[in-house]
């Protein structure tokens, strides 16, 4: 449809919907999931991918279809979830929260459990309640320092090295870091810049650790752009992206997906149409969002792009177009005279978020294409 | 309890908690709404506070104690879940989405309902479908330049005016508007001049439309610092604050309000201590407290204010600390060394919001003082 056609004559998921909704296009994301793993396969490494951006039990059977038999969470909960669906290889990528001992411990008795680890401080709280095994993962600082252990602190990576193998059944796995910089390049030659140092720093901390005695560590990673971008993944045994799946447009802002590839929006209601000023507030804020907000290559802050409403969900990013600034229910779309002038109180538009990571997370359910409603995370009942 | 004592030692709603937690100090909300009522009663102002802040039918139930019984929400269904409670007269405080209409006629056919209109084709779709009472208010744009009618744009509010005089059973209830400016000052002088103007735009407005045959339109003005802060309401019928139930940094760094008035904090355990970087890595992030960030008058953009935790919930704010950044599920504290020597990891740190309402906006339930569970919408099953 074109919005020019009105509410009336809209198909497609939407055509019904009286309030903001989380829409998905499992076609997309099926074709994300589909690209990521055949270039693990190709690059021969294990793929483990991140289930912190879909957050859906429904989503993570499409990865089995693909091969897929270990994944990446960020909380026990987030592990109780997806091991309640049958995934029996779960690394928790979060600095390991003893206070939760009680309930990772539970966990290790029923399914493969990773844990990371950064401190011996960590360790020893863990492993002083610890009866299951489980596999530790060293936590490396590459240089993005908000966690982990630095690079260069040998000593301090031995230690926990030294004590985790002295606290069976816990296993020393490897070395694992999120190169958090990859989300801060401008170009792809800046992306592989960054990717390759931090590369090479794994490399170093492997080996320096080796010479002290703690031989074949495996080494994991885990950024998107760098996973979707890049195939330099020398020495690397596991890559864990999770946002590829979705995508949204802080990658698109990174150059690291196209916008065919982005899988999800929330379609919001159009509330008021003010030309003075070319913009158009909707019923779509920060709760349904997300505050995210993203630095476009020419220098405005958004919070999210638009697209008008189509048989298959979503049309094209609208030029000149951006969700311009955002409350807790107001989003206000700043546009242009001739895109304004097709935009109607009672219409719907759809919002490409900038960090879907963060917008999924708000929500229960997704919409599908063909008006299935696919429940996340945040409508588990916890029973199971 | 002092953070060297060790987590063995704490006291209070804390003590057992594992996971991150929202915490609501009961007596602290408590004084905050008796101040409140207490002042409305006082300057002669009907008090319909917004309940979008707390989210909760118990916390609403406190309001009715010191006599309130018109509030103020957010959305349709906000209002079904307090309607659902007994509350009588909601007013849904957000340009009304005409896509919702049949929710909007049956719960106006339950209670007084009062809805926002910004334009006439709002008002014609609305109208168009409708069949019981309502409160029609004309949302008026005092000059933040979201969402209303221009204040000097006598003939858009006329419109309206007219139209809804001529939908009956719909009624002209008065003008309405949400002053956001009083969250950009950085003085209480400021702050009385940009609410004086506010005040004699909408008199202006008011005035002019009692010349073109719409006399008696009350006026309702909203926003939290104004409301606190100031006291001059003349010609005001009706405040409809909100934030102050609870409070937040925002409103702290505004000086609307003292600390000792912040009524809720999100518990967040300690997985990391870097004494290099006098950092601390906690399990809060932005699917916690959100994304929202505010600047200080020091000039640093921050996500939280951060407190030990006390045996009656939280205690002073620890100077020169804060949340510098957050992700989906780290947040990272920045302290002085003298302060991050008390933190140890497997400890608990409490979070004061930058934003309250959107932080509750992530939890179905806050943990009281006495260790109490209290829900909030996100835990309403939507059957009643």
């Amino acid at each position: 449809m074109t919005a020019s056609a009105g509410r009336t004559t809209m198909k497609g998921p939407m055509a019904t919907l009286a309030k903001p909704a989380l829409l998905l296009d499992e076609g997309r994301a099926r074709a994300n999931i589909r690209a990521m793993a055949d270039k693990a396969r190709r690059l021969g490494l294990r793929f483990r991918p991140h289930f912190k951006t879909h957050q859906s039990r429904a989503v993570g059977r499409v990865f089995r279809e693909f091969g897929v038999d270990s994944i990446t969470v960020s909380s026990v909960d987030m592990a109780r979830y997806f091991a309640g669906d049958g995934w029996k290889d779960i690394l928790i990528a979060f600095p390991v929260n003893v206070r939760e001992s009680a309930d990772i411990r539970a966990l290790a008795g029923k399914v493969r459990l990773g844990l990371l680890v950064e401190s011996s401080d960590a360790l020893r709280l863990l492993a002083g309640r610890w009866s299951a095994p489980a596999d530790v993962w060293i936590k490396i600082d590459v240089g993005y320092n908000r966690a982990g252990i630095e690079w260069d602190d040998i000593s301090g990576a031995e230690a926990v090295a030294r004590e985790t193998s002295a606290a069976a059944p816990l296993r020393l796995k490897g070395l694992l870091t999120h190169n958090g910089r990859a989300y801060g390049i401008r170009s792809l030659a800046e992306l592989r810049e960054v990717h390759a140092e931090a590369l090479e720093r794994m490399r170093l901390c492997r080996e320096a650790l080796a010479g002290r005695g703690f031989p074949g560590l495996e080494i994991s990673v885990g950024d998107t752009p760098s996973c979707k971008s890049l195939d330099d993944f020398r020495d690397v045994d596991e890559i864990r992206p999770g946002n590829f799946v979705l995508n949204d447009v802080m990658q698109l802002e990174l150059g690291a997906c196209g916008e065919e590839e982005i899988a999800a929006a929330v379609a919001c209601p159009v509330v008021a149409v003010h030309p003075k000023r070319n913009e158009a507030v909707i019923y779509g804020g920060g709760i349904h969002l997300s505050k995210e907000s993203v630095t476009t290559r020419s220098g405005e802050s958004i919070f999210g792009r638009v697209c008008l409403p189509s048989a298959e969900g979503w049309g094209a990013i609208l030029p000149g177009t951006a969700v311009a600034s955002i409350s807790q229910e107001h989003g206000v779309v700043r546009t242009t005279p001739d895109i304004l002038s097709r935009i109607r109180v009672g219409g719907l538009l759809a919002v490409l978020p900038v960090h879907s990571c963060l917008t999924v997370n708000l929500w229960r359910e997704y919409l599908g294409s063909d008006g299935e409603r696919i429940a996340t995370i945040r409508a588990w009942d916890r029973s199971g």
